[in-house]
C-alpha cells in the first residue's frame, strides 16, 4: 500500500519570479547538485572554466518551465529525467550567455566578470562550445533519441534568432516582422522546448505536451518584450544591470520601433543617428518621449496580447498537477511590468 | 537471385590523400548532395552563410575515414546511414575551422575569406554554433541515441583541446606531455569517432569497430603532427598556406619543442623571445636550425611511431573489407612526409 500524497496548501501568490520559483526550491537544489556532478565530464584542464560558467546566481527561469510543466504533485521528489533535461536547457542558455557577452564585449555579468573577460575571448568562443556540446550529450543520454532531437534543433533556431539579430544592429530598417522573428526564435524557442520536454517527461497527456509549448512560446515572447521594455524602464529592482544598453548598441527593439514610428521625421533623423552610433544617445529624451507618445501602454498592451494565448493553451486543462504553477508565470510577468511604472 | 558483386581490379597506390579519396568519389559526391540538401534544414535568414561554410574544396579526410571504415564492397552504393554520419563529422569539423578562424584572426581559408572576415566575428561565432548543432541534430536522427552520445563527447574533447592550445599561446612552460594532450583531443578524437562510427554503421563485428577506433586516434596524432612539421617544411604543394604560422603566434608545437631543447641557452633565449612576441620571428634560422640539430628526422621517427600502432590495429583484421583502403592512408602520409624534404 503507498502512502497517499500529503495534503498541501494552495500556493501563496507570489509577486515575482523568486517567489514562484520557491515552490520548486529542492528542484533546483537537486539540479545545482546535479550540475555540479557534471563538472566530472569535462576535461581536468577545462573544468575550472566550466564551474565558471554554471554558477547558481541566475534566475534558471528555463528550468523552472521544465519542473513546472513536468508537475506531478507536491508530495513528488524531483525526477531524475526531469532534473537532467532542466541541466540541458540551462547549459544550452548558458553556452548563449558566454557566446553573447562575446559579441556584446560584456565585461560584467551576475556582478562578476564574464567568461570573456576572466579568459579572453578565444577560450571563451570554444568554453561556449564544450557546454553546447556537454548539453547535447546530457540529451543524448535519454533512452530515446527524442530530447536530443528536439535540444539540437532548438538550439540551432536560437543561434539563427542570434545571427539575424546580430547582422541588424546599428540598422533603421527593420520591420515589426523582423523583431518578432527574431525573439521568436531567440527567446521563445527555448522557453517552449522547456515546456514541451518537461511535460513530456513528467508523462502529461500528448494534448498538455502540445498546449504546454504553446504556452512557453508565447510567455517566451511576453518576457521578451517585457526584458527589452526593462531595458529603458527598470527601476532599483533591476540593480546591477545598466538601462538603455539596446539604444547605446544600436538594437531596433519594440519600444525603439514603436517611438521612431510615432516620432516626426526630423525627430526620427536624431534618433536614427543614436542609432546607428553617429550621435551619442539621449536616453532621458527617448524615455520621456516614449512616455508622451504612448509607447510604454503600447508595449505592455503587446505583452497582453501574448500572455492572452498563453493562458488559453492552459485553460484547456483545469485540473492538470502543472497548471496552477504555470498559470502563476503570466501573473507574475504582469506584476513585474506594473513595476516598471 | 542477387546479382554478384562486379570483379574490381586492386586500387592502384596512391601518392596521396586525392589520390586514395578518388576510390570514394561516389560517396563524397553523395555527401556533397546531402549536405547541399541540409540548407533547408537552417532557417532562411541564415542559409546563405550556411551554404558559404558547407563549401567542397576541404580535403574531407574525417568523411573519407567514415566510408573506408564502413565499406563493404566496391560493388555496393553509400549507405544512407554513412553518408549522413560523414555530414554529421564534416559539419563538427566546418563548425572548429569558424570558430578557429575567429581566435586566429584569420583572413583567408581555402582561397576564400574566411567567415569571420565575410560577416563579421560575431555573426561567424553564431554560425559556428549554428552548424554544430545542426550536426548534433543531423546525429540524433539516427534511430538510437549511440551517434548522439559519441559525437556530442567527442565535440566536448575536441573543444577541450583547442582551449588548452589557446590558453598556452606564447607560452614557453609547454611540455611534450601538453603537446600529445592537445593533439590527443582537438585532432585524433574527431578521426577516432569517424572510423568507430564508419565501422559501425558498415555493420562490421566489434572487435574491428574497437580497432578502427585505435587506427583512427593513431592516424589523428600522426597526421597532427606531420601538419606541424609541414608549417616549417612545407613546399609548393601546399601553395596558399603561410609557412611559420606556429612560429609567429607563439604556438610550441613538436618540432619547435624539440628544436627548443636541443638549443644552447642563450640561443634558446632569443628563440622564446620570438615565440613570447617579443622579438621578430627568425623563420630562416630555425629551419636551418632544425636541420642541423636533427629535429627534422626526429619528428619523422615520432610520425612512424603513432603509423605503427595504426597499422598494427589493421593488421587483426586481415581480408576485412575497410582493410585495404584504411592501409592505404599511412603509406599516403609517409610519402606526404617524404615529399616535405
Amino acid at each position: 500500500m503507498t502512502a497517499p500524497a500529503a495534503a498541501t496548501p494552495p500556493p501563496v501568490p507570489a509577486r515575482d519570479f523568486a517567489g514562484v520559483f520557491a515552490r520548486v526550491a529542492p528542484h533546483m537544489a537537486a539540479l545545482d547538485s546535479f550540475l555540479r556532478g557534471q563538472l566530472e565530464a569535462f576535461e581536468p584542464e577545462i573544468r575550472a572554466m566550466a564551474d565558471y560558467c554554471i554558477d547558481t546566481s541566475g534566475k534558471r527561469i528555463r528550468p523552472a518551465l521544465v519542473f513546472f510543466s513536468g508537475w506531478q504533485s507536491a508530495a513528488s521528489t524531483p525526477s531524475r529525467d526531469l532534473v537532467q533535461v532542466a541541466a540541458v536547457v540551462e547549459l544550452v542558455h548558458l553556452a548563449t550567455l558566454v557566446h553573447d557577452d562575446i559579441m556584446d564585449e560584456a565585461e560584467v555579468r551576475r556582478a562578476r566578470p564574464t567568461a570573456s573577460r576572466q579568459y579572453g575571448p578565444a577560450a571563451a568562443v570554444l568554453l561556449g562550445d564544450a557546454l553546447f556540446a556537454h548539453a547535447l550529450h546530457l540529451a543524448a543520454l535519454f533512452p530515446t533519441t527524442e530530447v536530443c532531437r528536439a535540444v539540437s534543433e532548438s538550439t540551432r533556431r536560437v543561434c539563427a534568432g542570434e545571427i539575424m539579430q546580430t547582422l541588424r544592429r546599428r540598422s533603421v530598417s527593420i520591420t515589426r516582422a523582423d523583431y518578432d522573428r527574431v525573439i521568436d526564435l531567440k527567446t521563445a524557442e527555448l522557453f517552449r522546448v522547456s515546456c514541451a520536454l518537461g511535460a513530456r517527461l513528467g508523462g502529461h497527456p500528448d494534448a498538455f505536451v502540445a498546449d504546454a509549448a504553446r504556452f512557453g512560446r508565447h510567455l517566451g515572447i511576453a518576457y521578451q518584450i517585457y526584458d527589452d521594455l526593462a531595458d529603458f524602464f527598470g527601476r532599483e529592482h533591476r540593480i546591477g544591470k545598466t538601462l538603455g544598453t539596446d539604444l547605446a548598441s544600436g538594437k531596433l527593439t519594440l519600444p525603439l520601433l514603436l517611438l521612431r514610428d510615432r516620432l516626426a521625421p526630423t525627430e526620427r533623423k536624431t534618433l536614427d543617428e543614436e542609432l546607428l552610433g553617429q550621435a551619442l544617445p539621449r536616453l532621458e529624451l527617448r524615455l520621456s518621449q516614449m512616455e508622451q507618445l504612448g509607447v510604454f501602454d503600447d508595449v505592455v498592451a503587446e505583452i497582453e496580447a501574448e500572455l492572452a494565448p498563453a493562458e488559453a493553451a492552459l485553460a484547456r486543462h483545469p485540473g492538470l498537477a502543472p497548471i496552477e504553477h504555470l498559470a502563476a508565470l503570466p501573473r507574475v510577468l504582469r506584476a513585474q511590468v506594473a513595476a516598471l511604472r
